[in-house]
């Protein structure tokens, strides 16, 4: 088998067997296949697209290119939950206490912030003493205690798709939906979960743009689950504009809190009740979703799922007393009000760019392994929708470095202001299961 | 400037500017540009091709990446010809002396031969003694006397066409009319011709299997070139069966003479005559075409083309008398006839397989630098339209190794032999110019 024969195949839409891509996943993660053939490749895949079956053999092979998390010795039916990527995407820090508040236990794995979105890491790692590396063990442990752990990825999981990526990085070759598909679902399925909710972001911050493409990707990865005898379910939720009201990391935490409390903005709170509620299904706690989705609005208001991030907290090591007092969390020296020149309701606001603004406050990074500011980030003071008049604050910009005001012009100009009041868009567009 | 934007911005169909690709160009001949960038750069030119624009500037950006050949101490309009490759394409070695003879100054840069395509210089070097390499002066000085030298490329032309022919050798790129316009242009135009006529050859044989493509090559090359005001004629000529009887090296040396000696057959002497026209037109030694073509018709029956290859031969050091004894020429130790099975017609000859098989026996080399037998090769006894019986001949092989009986057998698959004489096909389908 040579690669230059495999990437004509592709490149001609033609599909690959199973010995062809354990060939190629292979070759380039043992250093085989250089990465020019590979990155070639990878363009090819990019206009040809993939089959489910290519797709599904894909996903396999970068999970068999690692470890596969031994979670056997957590009871009960292990629940992952992934969004592809956001901006004030905090359902996590709510999703995750409220699922194991249920009864579910919540082994995840999360990432770090890259670019314009934020990691799950990132905003845990702003709570004072949160260790975010447990030993496999003391993972166990720990969902099988409290049912609940959120951990960065340790080990060997998928290491081929984290070469891949670094290749597709720097090649123009990130949106493409099978490779974007495969990439989640192999970590996902190397994670060692049972069963996954998979929160698709459709919008100006995130990967899929449109809603076709949403609903592509969606079904692709349900599609490779499938195949592969692992219950998935995609949830298409919006991020035509930033998710709740802060972007950052401690002001994340902070409005999490608020969400746990039993308030905060009511898109956000339909987000992570609707995530939640595919959970407990899928995790055998409820019968349906309508049941599940009642009874954890009512853990909410209840307390019963602040009490449990609290719980979390503790249990990895952080100051549990935030949960009472969220000005224990780091704050930004300085903050800049950005103000409006129009009048108006606002029709959009630019998630990328409202993301863009926040990495460069210090609340992300723009390489790989730069230090952030977990005090840094944006409060957004109007969201789509609302009324407008010339002097409202529309955000604030925290940050603990000199604020440069072209980052407030950019921020103001994120923000589309109309005249008339724009059609309310659903949060939930579609659950694909 | 960053390449990965440069990528995306060609992966989603933009253009590039002159700018843009001479960063490109630059950085990867440089080394600034990494391989695994350019691949993927080059499979998205595949998909998106270029336009006129860019692929003038990508020409003149590869020639500028090396040396410029200064033939200005010929006297009178230097032509030039180039041919995209075929299989038995001997036609130089009887363009070249014609053209001369008829007092147009050559100074032609020939290739080697690689994979199922002979090289000029591989057959040339089947003269014993004949020099391939002259310097400046003497190539100069040579085309002043006697109107004509064929040398192997020296110096350093065109670098950047070298390192991406490699890269895209390997990265199933090959087969984009862009890449291969830019890459055969940017050779003649740093080889320093004053004007060029391009065979572009069109059929199974061939880079181009289709008239559409073939067309469409002839045309990008011939309009980069006026972009670059260097007068291009392109002849799009057929190559549905292998050119001539011969296919090898000794043995197309052979053909050649006999073709220089009057004889030679009918549709590989048209090709030859309408390519040499279109050189001395080119060159202002005729007024038009017709006229050219008949002078030179006669210059072939009355032996002043003979005589001109004679001289050039001896000029460059080769044993001439092999024109008046072409079985002083290398001869091959075995020599397999191949017979028909089928009575009927030939419709076709497939003349990358017949290539192929040429190369296997030794007139060819699958990886450069390989070492050939001169003396291996394939005489053809049947052509399209040729009736044949069952127990005829239909090929002799030639090689100087034991035959493999596989090779028979792939020579003999090659020819498709139906009920009915086929129709007759041109053997020159267009002229553009």
């Amino acid at each position: 088998m040579r690669m230059v024969d495999l990437i004509q195949k592709k490149r001609d839409g033609f599909s690959l067997t199973k010995k062809e891509i354990d060939f190629i996943v292979g070759g380039f993660t043992g250093g085989a296949i250089p990465d020019y053939q590979m990155s070639a490749f990878l363009m090819a895949v990019y206009f040809q697209g993939m089959d489910m079956q290519e797709n599904t053999y894909l996903t396999m092979a970068m999970v068999n290119s690692g470890d596969i998390m031994d979670l056997s010795g957590i009871q009960g039916i292990k629940v992952d939950k992934h969004s592809t990527g956001g901006v004030g995407d905090k359902t996590s820090l709510i999703v995750g206490p409220l699922a194991a508040a249920a009864g579910v236990p919540v082994a995840k794995i999360s990432g770090r912030g890259l670019g314009h979105t934020g990691g799950t890491i990132d905003k845990l790692e702003s709570i004072e003493g949160f260790h975010v590396e447990l030993s496999r063990e003391e993972f166990v442990e720990q969902v099988n205690r409290y049912k609940i752990a959120i951990v960065s990825q340790t080990g060997n999981l998928t290491p081929a798709d984290k070469k891949l990526y670094a290749l597709r990085d720097v090649t123009a070759t990130v949106n493409s939906i099978p490779l974007i598909a495969s990439s989640i679902m192999s970590k996902k399925i190397a994670s060692g979960a049972d069963a996954i909710v998979l929160d698709v972001k459709v919008g100006s911050g995130a990967f899929m743009k449109t809603l076709p493409d949403a609903r592509k990707l969606a079904k692709t990865m349900v599609q490779i689950s499938k195949g592969l005898n692992k219950k998935t379910i995609a949830i298409i939720t919006d991020m035509c504009q930033p998710l709740g009201y802060e972007v950052g990391n401690a002001n994340e935490v902070k409005e999490a809190i608020e969400v746990l409390n039993g308030r905060g903005e009511a898109g956000l709170v339909k987000v992570c009740l609707t995530v939640a509620a595919h959970m407990t299904v899928a995790g055998g706690i409820y019968a349906d979703f309508k049941r599940a989705y009642n009874a954890l609005a009512e853990m909410l208001s209840g307390g019963e799922a602040m009490y449990k991030f609290e719980q979390f907290i503790r249990a990895q090591g952080g100051r549990a007393a935030v949960v009472n007092n969220p000005d224990l969390l780091p704050q930004a020296q300085n903050n800049m009000e950005v103000k409006s020149d129009a009048a108006g309701y606002v029709q959009s606001i630019a998630a990328d760019a409202v993301g863009t603004a926040a990495m460069l406050l210090g609340a992300g990074r723009k390489i790989k392994d730069e230090q952030i500011d977990n005090a840094a980030g944006i409060s957004l003071k109007r969201k789509v929708g609302d009324e407008v008049r010339p002097g409202d604050v529309l955000a604030v910009l925290h940050s603990n470095r000199t604020i440069n005001p072209q980052i407030s012009q950019m921020l103001s100009q994120s923000f589309v202001i109309g005249p008339r009041r724009p059609e309310e868009v659903p949060v939930v567009y579609d659950v694909i299961e």
